[in-house]
């Protein structure tokens, strides 16, 4: 879906002036125009702009440019206006909020084109790595102000160097777009999470809709609105829902399914018709699993790693060629494929100690593999993996494959139905497919099928403000998906014990992996 | 139309406790029992009620009393929410913004009980008495910014003052609902009225709809709203609007007319399909015509006039019965149905010095007739009418007259069809209808299709806070009214010539009203 002029949020329109025989107010003249224009219903106008408003349409000679948000409603709200033949620069603002990172990006929202982008640490880190130290932050005194202070100063002040990098004004900002998981949405407009993590796990709001950026102590233009996107729970946020929207799982005849492992583990499977969800966090199974393996990618971070099944050697790449420092995520996935293919693990990924040699030791009580040793890695030590490190990425691959298998079967689908795997966010942008089967985390597709978003929250975050019929899409989406709660029962827990084992106990289901024969000629 | 229970403004609801099974968020979950119980669309809610929002739900078990306001459109926005089994008192306030006096009630909004009710001046009465005199005052600097400044500060003392007296907190007051003429409600609002007064008088809103009142600086709860009543232009504003509503013309199958004379005279002619309305000011041949007859009604003031046609005596009521110091419109409209009666006055309006006596003398080169003379005065000065009083009067009556001609005529109606008159407003409250018919002011129709109607101005805005279906009348009113610039053609001034006379040149349009024969035998 190619935006066009025409739905943009950006919008000109020539009123015909007053006269005796049509005496209608400026301001129901304008909304009348607007709702011509548009076929919105009603236009809300904020009262500092009505205020102005006589003195600008006559200055104006009745010719304007109105930048405004609409819903399905038919609901418009009047959030800017300029001369029609004003040069103004008018901007929007879409905003990932991660738990992690936060990623800015400046559009301009007559021509759709992107000014510019920023990234930056979510600065709560201060207070926790992950969602679940900040809500219990909140108990504390002063806890709940100093998260959502956090969140907005660094939004704020990365937005003005931004702005300032691009040549703009954070007034020109006008239209903002903010997708985040649940948690962090609430900490940014101030409310509290704490329901989130109590049974039954209910979140304040759902639909936040649109708000003032003021409001949220938003810097932008004094009149701006922000789309906050809705969650469909406490573990299925707004970043997903932006990443539906980004690869348009909702307007697609086939079935893909989207996966997105960034804290937790969400996936969605669906297609114009419908979509189920879950999320990983939700199953007890994956607490501390996807979510903590590996370091965050980053320069001299190893994200790939190749074993030769004969002579044993390691072969490394690093983010940026520097000296190498730690393993992410991708890197960890890569090792295991390799190390299983090299038979150095066996199917139950345990360490096979006559395969590994010299490079196998104990440390503090744990069986250590080394990858790089003390003397050529960037930290002056081992950077390797434990036998616990292995255990954990078992569990984690096995509750995914797990997921992937129970949300198939809850449609009555076979995984080797699914047309288009889509893999969203950092770890997507650098997961290898082909580890990923090796060790079983997701099926055995062919390898076309998998397609990586990159940052689809961001990507769904900066459609809106492109193109004005993803703002009903953004609703609809939501409203679409059927959340499945994960039953941990007994049967997700046989699949569970089933998956945990390289790549499957039952090969049939990957016949691209070929099960290792302990040997370097059988590969 | 009896406002029941359901129709008040206030709604309990309960809401089903969350589960797993049904995980969705507080805020979303109260907006679906909204939803279901009043037939909203959609429920909006402030940032600050949707941070208590959690807290309360628990603690009140999950039932809750709101309070919000809604259009037809189903939108609704909760303006307060408390626990079901509290006792607060929740309340409203209905504002008639009058151009020379303001008059404050207060309703519970739950019985819709008449709390109290405080009338105040118009503290912009300081820098004018008039409209006009108030809208070219926003040209000098900073009376925009005075003028506002006094009608809101007014309303907040009074409000205040009459809240002690009730007993109740201004918190207390939810809702808020407000009556006014076109400038006065701009001047509320901090809007610009200068385009009103100019060709083509435009105002700057029509329809004001629902505001926050903490935005217009009115001290109530913080999260009150106010329904602002929308004008039908410059001429026509929410003030008759509420009279419309106040008297049920939209709902009436028979047509009915209802005449507002206050600072201007407004007049709106309809039944429950069509209305058509104009406005005296319209008209070149009212100005300072209608609105400047006699004193301001008050204490002393003579509001009854009387003459024996054979003694010529003359027989006076003051308001309060305290010592004569004015006479006020209806004492005038009184006078000079007497003066005609007893032939002290002939058809023309002008005096019959043989039948005046004494009572006629020259003062500063006019005619004057003494009604009470010094000596018995309050102010110690003659009381009394100058001929250029009466001539004043003549215009005032010939141009009602001709309006009501050329208003009923405009939809093909004769005068004598009118089922009911309506009289609005503290003139109508006053006003004689056997004198108004007398000198051919109104027409001549059975004394008892005569009703007036009061205040309905503060009638109308009551009724909003009453019954809830009143919301979306007062809108329908609006666009269902057709606005008849009166066009003072050659038809228009002949009608108007013709009128000029007592009662009219025409007399058999006023069978009841015997032409005197300048004796007292023939009355």
């Amino acid at each position: 879906m190619t935006p066009t002029h025409d739905n943009r949020w950006v919008t000109s329109v020539t009123l015909s002036p007053p006269s005796l025989g049509d005496n209608t107010a400026d301001a129901d003249r304008l909304e009348a125009a607007l709702n011509k224009a548009l076929g919105t219903r009603s236009v809300h106008m904020d009262p500092e702009l009505l205020k102005q408003l006589p003195e600008r349409l006559r200055a104006w000679n009745y010719r304007v440019t109105a930048v405004l948000f609409k819903d399905s409603g038919g609901a418009g709200i009047l959030v800017h206006l300029t001369a029609a033949d004003a040069t103004d620069t008018l901007c929007g603002l879409a905003v990932d909020l991660g738990t992690t990172r936060v990623v800015l990006r400046i559009i301009d929202l007559l021509s759709g084109e992107h000014l510019g982008e920023a990234v930056f640490d979510n600065p709560q880190t201060a207070v926790g790595p992950d969602v679940l130290t900040r809500i219990h932050h909140v108990e504390t005194p002063g806890g709940m102000d100093q998260l959502n202070r956090l969140i907005v100063e660094g939004i704020n002040n990365h937005t003005q160097k931004l702005c300032s990098r691009c040549g703009i004004s954070a007034e020109t900002i006008h239209l903002v777009s903010i997708a985040g998981n649940t948690a962090m949405t609430h900490l940014l407009m101030g409310l509290n999470p704490r329901w989130m993590i109590r049974d039954p796990y209910i979140p304040v709001v759902n639909r936040p809709g649109v708000v003032k950026t003021a409001e949220l102590g938003i810097g932008a233009h004094p009149a701006a609105r922000a789309l906050i996107f809705p969650n469909a729970g406490s573990y299925f946020g707004g970043d997903l829902i932006a990443g539906i929207l980004y690869c348009d799982m909702d307007l697609r005849e086939e079935t893909a399914i989207l996966v997105d492992v960034g804290t937790n583990a969400e996936v969605v499977l669906g297609n114009r018709n419908w979509m189920v969800a879950c999320a990983g966090a939700a199953g007890p199974a994956l607490e501390g699993g996807v979510t903590r393996m590996g370091t965050t990618a980053g320069p001299g971070v190893i994200d790939r790693i190749g074993i030769d099944p004969c002579s044993m050697a390691i072969d490394i790449h690093t983010i940026g060629d520097q000296p190498p420092r730690g393993i992410c995520g991708s890197g960890v996935i890569d090792l295991a494929a390799a190390l299983f293919r090299s038979s150095m693990i066996d199917i139950r990924g345990k360490f096979v100690p006559e395969r590994c040699g010299d490079r196998l030791a104990t440390q503090n009580g744990l069986a250590h593999l080394t990858i790089v040793p003390a003397s050529q890695s960037a930290t002056g030590k081992n950077l390797g993996i434990t036998q616990a490190d292995l255990d954990s990425l078992i569990r984690s691959k096995a509750a995914m494959y797990t997921i992937l298998e129970t949300i198939t079967g809850s449609v009555g689908m076979q995984q080797h139905e699914l047309g288009t795997f889509f893999v969203a966010g950092t770890f997507g942008a650098y997961i290898d497919p082909q580890s990923a089967i090796t060790i079983g985390m997701i099926p055995d597709l062919p390898r076309d099928r998998y397609h990586s978003l990159g940052n689809s929250s961001l990507g769904g975050a900066s459609r809106v403000l492109e193109d004005s019929r993803c703002f009903d899409r953004v609703n609809r989406i939501r409203d679409g998906i059927t959340y499945m709660e994960l039953n941990v029962n007994q049967d997700f827990m046989n699949r569970f014990s089933a998956a945990k084992f390289l790549p499957h106990t039952d090969t049939a289901r990957f016949p691209s992996v070929a099960v290792p024969a302990g040997d370097c000629q059988s590969i």
